[in-house]
């Protein structure tokens, strides 16, 4: 568990935003590590090892574990049992479904004594709207990031419409916004969409922004910082590929805690700049 | 793999368009199946075993059995494994999510060399646009079942803002429409919407709509069907608490196919009303 304040905290004391999301492919590990009895779990240990002090949080891709069964889930659990507890740990699972539904997610995700996982925060769809959403709330201080604006061509299928309250994602984040405060929700909003950060700070001044599509997707983080940063910072920064694939090599720790502190170095002076730290 | 000929076929056949969800709570099985083994998997045997006669298509919830963990995962592996192959077997499971995330959902549910199941049909959230579609697609003969109008509270948020292009929901379907046919989409309407089915005919008058809402929700079948269904049926009418739990106790499977029975029946006069057998 990790509250707003401890977050703030360990941004400002590791000068980092950085979130590494875990979207491990055992398709993409190092030849040498497939032979290991659990070779996505080891790969995860060693880039979290290598990465744990320069990043504020984590973010396993649960459709990455899905899609291997059983063994899939179970290296997922064992991930997340790795995770440093002083770290965010955010599961990418974007559910979304009906509130009798969205129940046994929140078991999934937060419960441990039911699914042997408890996540601080997990992404969640708002298509379904409230019931999609409160059921996590209960959770007394986990977190629930809502899809509002993502970063992949498929955004301006629904996402821009207009709406007689907004483009549609900023009528998610207006309505979102009446189901709790800005400790407990977050927002998923693309690094590829910076002129649209203006906007949304205007919606959302204080929540935490989840920002996917630095690195692998193109997204720039100085103009993601320049629109969305607040005086907490305001933003947990995503990458994913580029770190976790920087070598596919033996020194893929190595080359993964290179390539997230290059990221980190650019972090620290884009604090600086809006005086967080 | 059933394509849609084969679900008419079976429609006209079976006299019935039911659609049994497997929302197996271990929490609500008969006390005398707690100490079985694997409690959840018989529970759904004998369920299935009472009903498939008589009923179309069966959707285990994902959600119930992504709770339990490991445990959850395997009966949900070897409950789509004694799904009767006749029968059109959907998971239930509203994943949406970039491309690359996506293709591993695609495994996780449709590939069982990778995952250990192969359902035939997925049910899935647009608000990502195409990326949340099409990768299920690439799947030949598989369907994916898009959520458009849904049948709690929650729907009221999102889903009938008025957009540009008409209620977000009609925008949903014909947008969706440009990415597959009838062959292969399918759309979740809940039964509670029944005023809403003749607009949704206009855009999709050949598409199967999955109708959840009928039973512990309260829609109205007969409704249903007087605005929904098409001379092929082009109905699915899903029930899951009122058979499932239809008795906790011994009699659990005879209670359900009772409650079943008294569906399909009313279900025939339908067909029979609209001249579909």
């Amino acid at each position: 568990m990790i509250t707003r304040a401890q977050l703030i905290g360990q941004i400002k004391q590791k000068k980092s935003f950085l979130c590494v999301g875990l979207d491990t492919d055992i398709e993409k590990i190092p030849e040498h590590l497939k032979s290991h009895p659990t070779p996505v779990l080891e790969f995860n240990r060693q880039i979290i090892d290598a990465t744990k002090d320069i990043c504020v949080a984590y973010k396993p891709n649960s459709a990455f574990y899905e899609s291997r069964g059983v063994p899939g889930l179970q290296s997922l659990i064992a991930t997340w049992k790795y995770l440093p507890k002083d770290c965010l740990n955010i599961v990418d699972a974007k559910r979304g479904d009906i509130g009798n539904t969205s129940d046994k997610y929140a078991e999934a995700f937060f419960d441990e004594q039911a699914s042997g996982m408890s996540f601080d925060a997990i992404t969640v769809s708002p298509y379904m709207g409230s019931d999609s959403v409160t059921p996590y709330l209960k959770y007394e201080g986990k977190w629930v990031i809502i899809l509002a604006l993502t970063s992949s061509a498929g955004s301006r299928d629904f996402q821009y419409l207009t709406t007689e309250q907004g483009l549609l994602y900023e009528t998610v984040i207006k309505k979102a916004n009446t189901w709790a405060g800005a400790d407990r929700l977050m927002y998923v909003v693309g690094a590829t969409k910076s002129a649209e950060f203006t906007t949304i700070r205007q919606y959302a001044p204080d929540n935490f922004l989840l920002v996917p599509g630095v690195g692998a997707q193109g997204g720039s983080l100085e103009e993601v910082c320049r629109y969305g940063m607040t005086k907490d910072c305001g933003l947990l920064v995503n990458a994913s590929r580029s770190i976790i694939y920087a070598s596919g090599g033996r020194d893929f720790a190595d080359a993964a805690r290179a390539e997230a502190l290059k990221i980190q170095q650019m972090m620290e002076v884009e604090l600086e700049k809006a005086r967080v730290i």
